[in-house]
């Protein structure tokens, strides 16, 4: 400990029992909510019938949460800040749930459950009870942007939350069990892209309370000199606040906030006096105190403070075991909550001045109810960023690579409340035009040749999904916009992190304060298709499948098939609330299809009938053929151009979809077609070739109530790739030009006597494809391709 | 720089010339498989026609893994080292490839790309096309365990080769963009449960060479002190290693690894010798080396070499640009090939001789080409484990408490070749008979009190997933076998590494000298419907259809209804090979409904009819209720039971379903069941009402193409749920047994009218059991609802 630290000065003696008093309410409100459902002041003796049924909770991280919420409010109070809290031991549930009671935020949003004995009877009674309030610090909790139940990315939601928000403190408390996930692991240096000027402040509170489920932690058993240097190797000052004295440790806690505060509040007095942006050495603090400290020492004669014993409920058997029952009651004694609440069951007039008021309490500041600070974005017009499409089929342009100048005119418009997100992919998934109007964030060192690298950058790029999700999250839930733009096949690493993700937005909808957040926005190029030269391992277009499972109404997935489509489609989701949004398009030089009129209006219809492609002459066709992907449109109207040369009497019809959600059911998704509109436009009886994107499967999973869906077939990515030509990987899988030819051929019935001559042609074709490919060498294989592309290219008739 | 050691003694002057020759040669290969398909030994001037007329590969990371390989092959000679190499920057494959051609591993697997001029050419022209091979370090290098096309997992899977093999050391190159992920960060601290005695070594090589595709990397600008201080104080000794003179670096990376070597072989001495295991520093290297070192300095007056501009190919006009062309000649000529190879294009003998020979190459370990070393496991007959079940419905047990004590006497059975991984959940997943005859592997501190920690435990448990899935994936690939145990729900944080694995074995599948590995196995428990305490954000059955995505071929799912078919499953996963198995399991008591005799028929089978729980006598059945999964089962059980009760002339049959793949055609899985079998069982136009364990579209998306599929009517999780009771959570989806029987009723022709009273009296049952649930402090609500089990639960008729 710094010897200009003196933990006798942080506090008076009135201070430190004040501040201890309101400890021991938030613990007394604590072990309530786990076990009472009666006598919530204990003003009888406690009986088996005052004992919860079944007992759920997590005690352990609890003492801890709620020393450190008793703290940061009196430094909010002293220095008048705006701050919020993230919770990483989310299951510590019930210590921020009695917080917020004590700051009266709980009842302001759940009226009955009020600061008074019913009220805390009610507080004791919903936790965790059917019907009543979940175990973590979810979405029902005011001051949540963090539910916790998963671990790994409380860090980076801080960081995410801090980012233009230049007067806000984020207060970051992260377990010692959390700490060994990855994604927390690569969290901390987080502050390299963190600007001490523009930005607001994170202050991480390492709790090492010793123990997991069952398991001590690592970071609590490795030297302790070993994990302070990987805290300051990260750029941080760590200090350790250790201990099991509450005196001692309310003195030394204290001392050491205020001077970490101090410490913030110089670099960014330094920052913000204009000059050079350093990246500073920022504070942190260790906090290591006894897991299920103030709680049984020992149970049954086996130690429980202090081990993974205290994680969930230390006394197991309250209800059976009359000593069990006997020692919750000294337990919850030994809070003295007869100095904590009056007559009525309110905190006492001592407690309730001691929290900061309205806005300034964690639990109600505005951010973390993102919803309510959102603007509208000013998006500039996307129509006049759009290629011009004399005719279907021209120019060749990569739909991503269009996108690009108007992602930067956003960028440019919204200068506070935008950012793109990246693992280090911007620039190859072709939106580098953002570097025309701002740099990549950097606070770390630069070298001449640095490419767009600034403190003041709007465009995050770590080699890490985990980071650039967490962060736009953060950022997103404290009210502002983004998209995330990814390989298609490596947004999988973040899976586990869009559930939780789509289960907040879920769950919040249906709580009447949380105000609807800006969607989360995924644009994913270098796609399945398009990795024919990285291979097999960047090949994995099931993405979709996952966000598919999701909730139908904070689900969408959009695959324009061209330029326009995308640009129409990125206003839509930036323009949208509470969605996941993901689009996948290509950035590889392709033909363009649609007019931006059309686009547009092919955007808003979801799925759309290409009458300049058909040749049903809008009469019944005799076979549809259906697309949804920029590489299978192209490969479909190819097919339909092969089919119109050689079987011009066939009627086709073609039909692209850019809205996946519309081929559900209308009962099953918001987007959903209708099944009268859907059987107008697939026909209900007549054969269905879809050339779809990514795992065939999902198109019949999203149409098997359909009445065609029996004769629906399906061609799309069957895991098989490898490093080949982009032309090889539609043959590989079957979604090949031919091969939808042969399929039109051998399902149209009639047609395959009729068609021998063809199909045999197909297969030939498909043969002599397969060789050029393999010859390869003789001619640029991509210049090949897209010669042979415009050469069966369809043309307006 | 440590004063103890000297870099002028490493090397004389005739190994450095004969090393750097070595070094020039691998890079001279590098280059050529970029560029060159034809004048591989440069014999006459290169002309466009020379080069491939697409250039890919990554030429940045290259030299550097040039230069490691030759440095280890060094000391693999000098000491006799039985080593392996994982491959970080997988992406530089072509540096691998070349190291494997030079040592002639290359060679013995392909026999046409042989050590001459001819063999040059090919090798030179199969890298990166089509029909040639992959542009990672993929499946065909012989000596790879790792592709490293997805980063974060080099460390992980170094960590996991490591383990119970004493000999072995398992260097391992980390990009310093692979640093920046999440996972990656969490892998340095496996330290910490890493054996000197009984394992072997990990030697981490951090290469920073600055730069990843468009940026520079963090680990390279934030200032060298502090990257010591995080290497450090995760457990290590790093030694720095930089320079762009090549003699310099070539003298101090030689004294450097001797160094390193020299301590890893005191540090296993120390621990081999008796005595108290403690946790050692082990050393690592940081090689800070330019990015694309030896290639162009500039390319059109831009600097190149040193910066991320080297990432790929660093001249990219070759064919066209006659100043390309002639830099890229002077580039090759700098490595002097007449030097390198003789006149038949074979390495000269001085090189020839230097690599380690036969099974001490790195390309040729025997343990990364794990099935050649696989043995089985020593597996005790699972049919003494098992409960006895009078009748069906006796005893409760939970399943995975009764499998505990058979995973026990596998660990104790298979003492260095099965290990059981888990974050922090084994313990509660009630497997933890195990700790009855092992530890969980721990190196770090212990305290009076800890449970079960010692440097010899086969139990790994820390709170990483990524970490369980990395080790055990390096374990399998090196020939042993394990299972990973985890919460249902948060296994989709290794979504993306399934993904990777998936692909490896398809790959592998098809690649005649790499031999089936043991199968990766998931035993999932903590299951959708069992978190009804910690709530919501704990609730995704997902993962399953995640993994069905894969390669039918490699992929197996199975749904245990109880604790003996459980036993019979997971024996038949031990002894399988080359899958990834995943099994979901309940841990809370249950009823048991099959013998162990019926459960191995059962579990042989794969789904079958439940005779007595079926009304149906064998004959054609009014409506078939199939049901997959513990929980779905129990329902199903119930409602065929009120159906008996209430509708005694209802012929109903009652199918389970373990083997999920069944459900498939045949066509689509070697699972599948041939379709007139399939309609023996589920009828060919009866109504099935189907129950099951995760989201219901996924059954549908199996059995589309099956005849009765119209009649299909499936019951899962449809993403409702919160903290609550287990008998809300189903009823929450509708899975409930009362929801089933109206369904029945609803799709029974003719049924509605005849069966409306009990209908009506299903309603209210719903009704009555939410109002039960919400009252709930009135009983303990487990207990009651196990009353309701055992109350409805059907009897051996």
């Amino acid at each position: 400990m710094d010897t200009a630290l003196d933990p006798r000065r942080a506090l008076t003696d009135d201070e430190l029992r004040r501040l201890d008093a309101y400890w021991r309410a938030a613990n007394y409100l604590t072990v309530g909510q786990i076990y009472l459902m009666g006598n919530p002041l204990l003003r009888e003796p406690l009986t088996p019938d005052d004992i919860k049924p079944r007992l759920l909770g997590h005690w352990g991280t609890s003492p801890g949460l709620n020393l450190i919420y008793a703290h940061l409010n009196r430094t909010i109070v002293a220095r008048d800040l705006n701050a919020m809290l993230i919770t990483g031991p989310g299951h510590g549930g019930p210590a921020i749930v009695a917080n917020t009671w004590l700051e009266g935020s709980w009842e302001e949003r759940y009226h009955n459950v009020s600061r008074d004995e019913a009220g805390m009877a009610r507080l004791f009674r919903q936790f965790s009870f059917p019907g009543g309030i979940p175990s973590h610090v979810a979405a029902e909790v005011p001051g949540s942007i963090h539910e916790g139940g998963e671990l790994g990315y409380a860090l980076s939601h801080a960081y995410g939350a801090a980012f233009d928000h230049p007067d806000l403190l984020v207060a970051c408390v992260i377990g010692d069990g959390e700490a060994e996930t990855g994604p927390l692991a690569g969290s901390w240096l987080s502050n390299v892209f963190l600007n001490p000027a523009r930005d607001g402040a994170v202050l991480p509170i390492l709790h090492l309370n010793g123990y997991k489920i069952a398991n001590p932690t690592v970071l609590a058993r490795i030297p302790e000199t070993d994990l302070l240097e990987i805290l300051h190797g990260s750029g941080y000052q760590p200090y350790v606040v250790a201990g099991d004295d509450p005196a001692q440790v309310h003195r030394t806690l204290a001392a050491t906030l205020d001077r970490a505060l101090d410490e913030i509040a110089a670099i960014q007095r330094r920052a913000r006096s204009g000059g050079t942006i350093e990246r500073p050495r920022w504070p942190m603090i260790v906090l290591r105190t006894p897991k299920g400290w103030t709680g049984p020492r020992e149970v049954d004669g086996t130690p429980v403070e202090g081990t993974y014993r205290a994680h969930q409920v230390p006394l197991s058997q309250v209800r059976d075991n009359p000593a069990h029952l006997a020692e919750l009651e000294r337990w919850l004694r030994s809070y003295r909550p007869e100095e904590l609440f009056d007559a009525t069951g309110a905190p006492v007039e001592e407690l309730r001045t001691l929290p900061p008021r309205g806005d300034r309490r964690m639990s109600a500041n505005p951010v973390t109810n993102g919803g309510l600070v959102l603007r509208d974005l000013n998006l500039p017009d996307f129509r006049t960023y759009g290629v011009a499409v004399p005719s279907p089929g021209e120019p060749m342009a990569g739909a991503t690579g269009v996108l690009g100048p108007w992602i930067r005119d956003v960028i440019a418009a919204n200068p506070e409340t935008f950012r793109l997100f990246g693992p280090d992919e911007v620039a190859s998934n072709r939106l580098g035009a953002a570097f025309e109007v701002t740099d990549r964030a950097w606070v770390a060192a630069t070298v001449p040749g640095d490419d767009h690298l600034s403190p003041d950058g709007r465009v995050l790029e770590v080699l890490s999904e985990h980071l650039c999700q967490g962060w736009l999250e953060g950022y997103l839930l404290t009210g502002r916009h983004g998209v995330f733009t990814s390989y298609e096949a490596f947004i999988h690493i973040v899976d586990s992190m869009v559930n939780q993700h789509a289960k907040w937005l879920k769950v919040t909808r249906a709580i009447p304060w949380r105000q609807p957040l800006a969607s989360l926005n995924y644009l994913l190029s270098s796609h399945v298709w398009r990795q024919d030269h990285n291979g097999f391992s960047h090949q994995d277009p099931g993405f979709i499948d996952h966000v598919v499972n999701k909730k139908a109404e904070v689900v969408r997935v959009y695959l324009p098939p061209d330029a326009n489509t995308l640009l129409a489609t990125m206003d839509h989701c930036l323009r949208s609330r509470h969605y996941i949004n993901v689009v996948v398009a290509g950035k590889q030089a392709a033909p363009n299809w649609l007019t931006m009129t059309e686009a547009i209006q092919h955007t808003r219809r979801g799925l759309g009938i290409w009458e300049w492609a058909s040749s049903d002459g809008g009469s019944e066709p005799d076979v549809v053929l259906a697309c949804c992907g920029d590489v299978p449109t192209l490969e479909t109207l190819a097919a339909a151009d092969l089919l119109r040369q050689h079987l011009p009497e066939l009627r086709v019809r073609l039909v692209n979809v850019v809205d996946l959600m519309r081929l559900q059911p209308a009962t099953e998704h918001p987007h959903g077609l209708p099944d009268n509109e859907f059987d107008t436009i697939f026909t209900a009886d007549r054969p269905v070739v879809f050339a779809y994107h990514g795992y065939p499967w999902l198109i019949h999973r999203l149409t098997y109530r359909r009445a065609n869906h029996d004769n629906l077939h399906v061609r799309g990515y069957k895991e098989e790739g490898t490093t080949t030509t982009p032309f090889d990987m539609v043959m590989l899988n079957d979604l090949d030009r031919f091969h939808l030819v042969i399929d039109v051929i051998d399902r149209v019935p009639g047609l395959a006597a009729r068609a021998a001559h063809l199909r045999q042609q197909m297969v030939d074709a498909r043969q002599s494809a397969r060789d050029y490919t393999r010859r390869y060498g003789e001619d640029d294989p991509q210049v090949a391709e897209w010669r042979w592309v415009r050469e069966t290219a369809p043309t307006n008739p």
